[in-house]
């Protein structure tokens, strides 16, 4: 019999399920993160003398040892819409008396949320920052490697003109370092949240601070977060920045998907994946899984991104609704890149390349794949008009180029027409 | 210490948490429905003389009592990019020697997959189905029962002309019932998914039917599905289809919920949600949290619908990337779609409405809401111009239109300027 | 010296300009379908004995004959927020006295635009049908044609067991099917609408109508569209009915376009568009423009439909966004599937298909690609293990599984494993 | 009779029609900005004496006064799948002999879309920069004024404690720096495009430069753009930055709207549009028609976004969808966010603040508004549990609290519990 467990483990996700990103996210890291701010947020009334140490410390000490149960939490968080109501209950319980009364004062239900939600969000993309650093090493190598390797320049799905496998590579790389580039500014200036009821910090004034504007600070110093400037409940910045460099560097791992998807095709096989997903009844199917998956994730993080950015938007002090739309779409985000990241990590440091098919490729359309070359050296000879008539006449002939006397004392081999892309490379290999 | 348990519960999701459509579309439920879909194969192929029915039974009784791993299989889902491959090793093993060889026989992963998946839609959308029928009956209750309760229209925030909260909750019904109609439809045509590897049904002759088109017939009555008139790997309607019921049952009952929101509002207070959310804080607040949560799933659905339309342009015979895309965002439309009915259950049979409060605001913009009758009653007497500038002149004066002398013989009472709301509200409710 | 003209002519949108959708959907069209809609109110109004035979007779020639400046109109339409309040303003003054004051009497703005939009999708869903019905017999000819031309069935990118291309275009077809049916039904359902400020028809009633409710009627009877059953200024259905079928058209196509793609490799070649777009300085370069063009529409189709779906949830009796919000992404839906069903209708009705390159990819996987089949054959023969060994030994080997003296007795030819693909392209292809 | 031009002025726009983003986005500036690009690429080669200084004058002329037809383009533009190949037969047809062969050697048609879709960014960013520098500044003059203009904040649609309107000024401020800087920074960064077929610079070496690398560094110059690292014709971070600043624009603006449009409705009334939108029939509403338009804008923008973060994953060298499906939202999403900016300056600017109704607004809930700090206050006093019963109690009674005999001793005053609103509101300020 198969277990009545309502829980998701991520079956219909191969594409995080037991990733790092995914124990990152989880139900049990979010728990962890609210109470990692209820924690902070003792811990900094108490470094400002608005409560004693001993509260700081049985505070932290039940976040530590209670044994919270994630799902009573979750269905009584329908009550009243958010799931740090019965967290602060039952932390409150378990810290009990004399304490108890600093658990969550002078906080509202979204100061922790948010802040637990930048915790979370950190954490994960240090984990994606890891792998995005690990693909880029990976791709820097096959674009120093095959700097030279030509195959063909594909464009509307035609072979245009050659190009090299290096700065192909090279490309790839570059909008991985973009990705990291974007994820590193978002993830350092992710804050905490704190403001009380409405953003006023008010509530920490009636319990006693004389300058409650101290009080965020302190509390984003014990989290390792940023002091916002002002309490952001519904300033969504940090939110929409998430979202954006997210959905960015999701494209980015796409692009490299998409890609590898089309080269690794059985007509093309130019390159194929390391180890590729088998089949049961087809022993000779190699699948690109990875890339599947990778691009699978670029599908999704778009319109995730775009529910995320219209929560920009929010009314009052605390909306009714476009706050609550962001929770699962950013931790899907989160999951999706960090899942992503983990395949891309792989999908680099294995990929097979195979030089020698895409030279032959190279000659598939007969020489045509430098007319281009052709052109712009017939041209001055012949002028752009004969020239073109010629090219046009010995293309329909269906046969090689390289036969044709008219062009006997130009150089033909496609190997040799690729322009500046060893420069390119190189110029693009040293960014950092 | 909390738990490290990775696993989701809904923490996030206060929308759906704990709701009878969580559980039928968890991962247990997933399991369950992908085990059904073997079972269902295995059976379809004995009722066709394809496999003794020993082999019936053993596959039955193996995915009935076999304790099924799903985090195992989530994990091991990730090196073919599908649960079912780990799924189809593990009933293989159970069901032994010699019947196991009957397990998945001719078919392919996407088979059991995708029709695993509509039995999931199918049993959830059975729940949204009793979910809309419990809320259509309670707002056709409120339409009866405040047939002629005026209240103020409003256009772009401002009051227009008074209505009647019967019309309104008429018109909430109105979308309710199309919604209604629409999964219906959807619902009834669920389609089974059966094709082999590439959608022809040929394994399943390798394996010695003489007539395979028969089988897939057989398996859709197994499974109480309809029966496809090809097989859809990649011909997506189905999939699309319940992407857009589904986005219209979010859309119609978030414009209940934003209405209820804004009705609600501390300064409107014309509605109260039957039991509101409570402030550990703030003793006076009670939140309209069923709106709430109803407003975030209509934010979140049509992305989510997005992502589906949008894996319609699905190559091959299996795309990579564009089905795997499908799964997640289906299954969260689903559950958010069926947290949403349920919080329609309560929010519908629960809405207190006070209207003593509407007619009181019916006077706020004092006669100003009936200046439209005015215009329309004193044109034909004073000519449109001149109808239009004692109107103007009047308003400017900050007073009660009532006291103008000029306007002594119109019925200024904007309770009886409600046009046809009555009858516009008896004919919407004679739609069953 | 380039124009100084801001308007649109399609630059930017080779996928529809120059399209009949094109013109049908015009801020020219969208002005034609406003005046319809005025026109329409007085002369239902007359039909009903509550306006002169000569108000109706006059407002109906102003229409036609005044001419109204679009550009004025669309900057005069910023200050109230939509573009009826100075048409209305113009017609009044085009019909003068004594007939001005008919002129949109006892209708609000959005009266007039929602009927305007839905005569503007009735005729753009028209052209739409008709294209859509060419595609399918194109469709139809080609599954016929080929019905058993086999090629490679591919999944994931790779090789999986052979299909023919009579089952791919069938499959098409009964894509486009499903689109045309869903957009036949979601046509014939497209209501006008007339309500009134609030959508309580109250103003007629202050204009002398006795029973306001006969007057929707007699208006939709005058437009050809259907009478609604309430007004519907925030019961968004037909916009969300449009947005479904829209998006489904769109990818439904989209689906033939991202195949006709893959198919149209250099590598591949199996098809070819029929007309494909040239390059200056490359020849040879045959690029599958309309594929291109219609897979541009199928990306962008759901983010549109994805942003009418938000707007059901639409407060009170008009929004202060939601409705605002509709325009022009169902003006741009209407247009991208417009174009897309030309371009799929010369797709279709010029794709070359080359028979023998399918057949000679067939080979490419010397064997394997029937390895399914011999597999199911082996099995019983040997065992499922012994035959799973044998074909990986036979695999690993690299050349052609013909050679294998094991396999001797067993009909390699990949085109004798096409499974049911000829009965199911048939049964298909009886499909109205 | 009304025109029948298929042209788009703007019609259903009333949000952007008419702006100076209208005039900077149009069907002619992107003909404008394509020339540029062409006469730059020339000037660039001569430059490099590459191109003969006559070449160089000739295309110049001929962009500057040659009467192109974009509708002709447009249409053209079909074949092709882009407009830039009519443009450029017909640019080379108006240069003539001898120079017309220089017009668009070596480039490919992305290196001039891309680029003038990159000349137009800028152009459209410049005015949005202007208009966002307005509205700051005139948020700034609103918080500074407000500083201390207690009104009731508000929490899911329900007061909850104090705050300021100069706190929400500074914070609709923020969001405008917010997002300022986000569009100061994508804008410095947008790059020219410039790679020939595929990305490699070949064609300029064929065509004589020793060095093509240093091509595109002179090409920039001469447009005032960035010199790209790599040819980006599939590496689109530029157009995924561009989707990230705008959606953000879009919502810190919407944030702005939704908030006066809650502020706005009749029964709070607490702020008014300067010129609020009118209607015919109705002379007494002011509708906040600015605000609905930017709300409207903020509810599209995400999904345009998500388009565009979707062709990130774009195959090949050049890709078969991707990036055409870039080119209207990305113009559509400049147009809004445009537009938008331009309302956000009438909206601030214009801006009516009501503070004598925020105080009477304070008042409605009788005193339970500041509940919270009689819980903090009362606490230490009576202990948690008691205070908590006395102030249900007090609240049951549905009295004013400031007539309760045990609170006589503390300060009810609401607009004395504004915590760090003040403090806040001076920090937010002092950000330039």
């Amino acid at each position: 019999m198969t277990s009545v467990d309502p829980d998701d483990t991520g079956l219909l996700a191969p594409g995080w399920a037991g990733s790092p990103a995914a124990s990152a996210t989880g139900d049990a890291a979010f728990l962890r993160a609210l109470l990692d701010a209820e924690v902070a947020l003792t811990r900094a009334q108490w470094s400002l003398g608005l409560a004693p140490a001993e509260a700081a410390t049985a505070v932290t000490d039940a976040a530590d040892t209670h044994p919270f149960d994630v799902r009573s939490l979750a269905e009584r968080a329908r009550a009243g819409g958010n799931p740090v109501i019965p967290l602060v209950a039952d932390l409150t319980k378990a810290v009990g008396d004399p304490y108890g009364p600093y658990v969550h004062r002078g906080a509202t239900s979204q100061d922790i949320m948010d802040t637990a939600t930048m915790l979370v969000a950190a954490r994960t993309l240090d984990l994606v920052l890891g792998d995005l650093g690990r693909t880029e090493r990976a791709l820097s190598r096959l674009a120093a490697e095959h700097r030279d390797t030509a195959l063909p320049g594909r464009t509307l799905t035609q072979h245009a003109v050659p190009t090299t496998f290096g700065l192909k590579a090279a490309g790839w790389r570059a909008l991985v370092l973009d990705a990291r580039d974007r994820v590193t500014a978002v993830r350092d200036a992710l804050p905490a949240q704190l403001g009380g009821a409405a953003g006023t910090l008010a509530a920490f004034g009636a319990y006693g601070a004389s300058d409650p504007i101290e009080l965020p600070a302190a509390y984003a110093d014990e989290l390792g977060l940023r002091t916002p400037e002002l309490p952001w409940h519904t300033l969504r910045t940090p939110v929409a920045d998430l979202a954006g460099c997210l959905a960015l560097t999701a494209g980015a791992l796409g692009k490299v998907a998409v890609d590898v998807l089309t080269l690794s095709r059985t007509e093309i096989a130019e390159v194929a994946e390391g180890s590729g997903g088998g089949s049961s009844a087809m022993p000779h199917k190699s699948n690109p899984v990875r890339s599947t998956l990778i691009a699978s994730a670029a599908r999704r993080a778009p319109q995730l991104a775009a529910t995320l950015y219209g929560s920009l938007a929010a009314e009052d002090e605390r909306p009714a609704g476009a706050w609550h739309a962001e929770w699962e779409p950013l931790r899907e985000l989160l999951r999706l890149v960090g899942g992503a990241a983990r395949d891309a990590v792989e999908l680099a440091e294995g990929l097979r390349v195979r030089p020698d098919v895409m030279r032959a490729h190279l000659d598939l359309t007969q020489g045509l794949i430098v007319s281009e070359r052709l052109s712009a050296e017939l041209a001055p000879v012949l002028g752009r008009v004969r020239a073109k008539e010629l090219l046009t006449r010995l293309a329909s002939k269906g046969r090689p180029l390289a036969e044709a006397p008219e062009l006997a004392d130009i150089d033909l081999d496609p190997a040799h027409y690729t322009g500046s892309a060893g420069a390119l490379t190189d110029r693009a290999l040293e960014r950092r």
